[in-house]
């Protein structure tokens, strides 16, 4: 949280009509305040640094006929010089795939060995094309290059969680502007997950539901396809957070079928055209939630995957990093109503 | 984490060199990754956006003489028109301290309404005097009206954790430049504190030792007062994060007394000045981890408060919104060396 003292223009029709509330979402299992006396107006909310379309790019690595400036390539879609994705290491990776984990050193160790994948996918061979310019069915692509990577990095023992996410714009921590997004495997699963199917299984447990497939309240739901539905979390963090969920039960992202990425695809360009057009082409990140690689039988009864889309517009003070709460300054629904009604050419 | 790709001149004598770690802190209860493939030396952290002494203001709301332009004063030190601290109410506040809570609420509830506190701790009557500026017993009177505000707040019920924290500079969450901290208290122990105590509960289980009155390892101390030592934790999350420890054992900051408080205040400001020298006076966030009001006999023997510091060096991306887990590109006993050579004129 920052500003003790806003703008003075802070505020709004909306500021000082509602109480704050403090929400808790089955699925994080995490306390967020939402608190209207800090707020904007919904529709005030647009990003300070606008991620316009990228110039030509003489010395990027990761566009066609630079290749041989990358680390290594897994696989390329369709395998031919003029591809469509690349998916190659990262040059730099944060963890490397050669080191060994001993099973003994998971349960009582303070150290590992620093194991893990660390994967780049390139999602278009050219520089001024962005995930949002493409077509469903290119989207569609780039989702299930993601799926097939991580059906051959699930193929390691000591691999426990994958990660997949996108960071786009400096602040969303993108150094680099040509789109991509990037596959980082872990030999442990990490605590936002365990905490998430504590919340999940405690919600089953209760309901005899998957919290996820409860049909959405209405007024936060943005768009719907054929196989998934955007909504606003009910106690989303983030202002202009969006989750992408699908409607059928699936606990892993990875099964995945060609139809239902191009589905989502679609969805999923939907959201960003809405996010960008509403709130000035924000930096922004999206995270592929997904469920550990081993889950047990009953685990998979209320394990649902999704995809949490997160505009960069304001970063986080004391407040967060010291309690790891969240204050949003915009109801849910709020944002929802504007998301819906935002019209695209 | 940020860029697959660093800037061409990334690395340096240290890079390659060494393997990476994943590394669990038993405080935190948290996997860091340390990914020495992605960094820079040591000494070549520094801050892109550096905070320079604050200009005079005309405007600004916490100055002396402007009393009347702020939300309601709690309390003054010392209690005269001429005074050395304030301690007002947020004009803007996350929380509204009017609201009531019923107990069959917490255990049941999605929805709280928003109660708590939200108050604004002013440091010093004049613009252009930031914290590391002021003498040791000037800081140790900041920490002191505190401990007297956190003292006056937990005589409510509804209290049960109260979060002081410090955001300085703009990209730290800072809108008011005028030096201040805040403190905010909540109805719900948040899951940092939460997994806290499970963390340093193991270990006490483990061991029969609380985990921060062990003796820290040399090579991660920078340095230590009669009361104090601040070092390096051996799973930082972020880069030059600094932890600051009660030597003594003390589960609440609140039971502070004069003595070692202006003891904090000259350990406190050696780490501010050190960390502005080394890091080009980075934007920062100071967190104080004290215990949940309510703990148990039992829990008092492995509960112990610190101090937080965390320069802003680097925003965070998919990775750690989705996982909950960081990268650090730098070695805690690394950083420790290089603050502790630092030389203060």
């Amino acid at each position: 949280m920052s500003s003790p003292n806003r703008d003075p223009d802070h505020g709004g029709d909306s500021a000082g009509t509602r109480s704050p509330e403090i929400r808790k979402d089955p699925v994080t299992n995490r306390w967020v305040v939402f608190s209207p006396a800090r707020a904007k107006r919904p529709t005030d909310f647009k990003s300070k640094s606008p991620q316009n379309p990228n110039p030509k790019s003489s010395s990027c690595p990761f566009c066609i006929g630079r290749e041989d400036d990358c680390a290594p390539e897994i696989f390329r879609v369709p395998d031919v010089p003029d591809w469509k994705i690349r998916v190659i290491e990262n040059l730099y990776p944060a963890l490397n795939r050669d080191l060994e984990i001993q099973t003994g050193q998971l349960k009582t160790g303070r150290v590992l060995p620093g194991f893990g994948f660390h994967d780049v996918v390139v999602e278009a061979p050219v520089h001024s094309i962005q995930l949002s310019d493409m077509d469903p069915e290119d989207i569609g692509g780039v989702l299930l290059a993601y799926t097939k990577r991580i059906e051959q990095i699930k193929q390691h023992d000591s691999v426990k969680y994958i990660q997949v996410f996108k960071n786009h714009g400096a602040s969303a921590g993108a150094s680099m502007s040509h789109s991509h997004s990037q596959i980082l495997a872990l030999p442990v699963v990490p605590p936002t997950v365990s905490s998430r199917l504590d919340g999940t299984k405690e919600y089953f447990d209760q309901t005899g539901w998957c919290c996820l497939c409860e049909a959405k309240p209405k007024e936060l739901v943005i768009n719907e396809s054929c196989h998934f539905v955007s909504f606003v979390p009910f106690a989303a963090a983030f202002p202009f957070e969006i989750w992408i969920v699908p409607k059928y039960h699936s606990s892993h992202f990875h099964d995945l079928d060609t139809n239902k990425a191009v589905d989502l695809g679609r969805l999923l360009k939907l959201m960003l055209q809405k996010m960008a057009k509403q709130l000035n082409k924000p930096p922004f990140n999206y995270m592929i939630h997904t469920s550990p690689l081993e889950v047990a039988e009953s685990q998979l009864l209320y394990t649902h995957w999704f995809l949490q889309i997160v505009p960069q517009l304001s970063g986080v003070g004391g407040f967060e990093i010291g309690t790891g709460c969240y204050i949003n300054p915009v109801f849910p629904e709020d944002v929802a109503k504007v998301l819906r009604e935002v019209s695209l050419p």
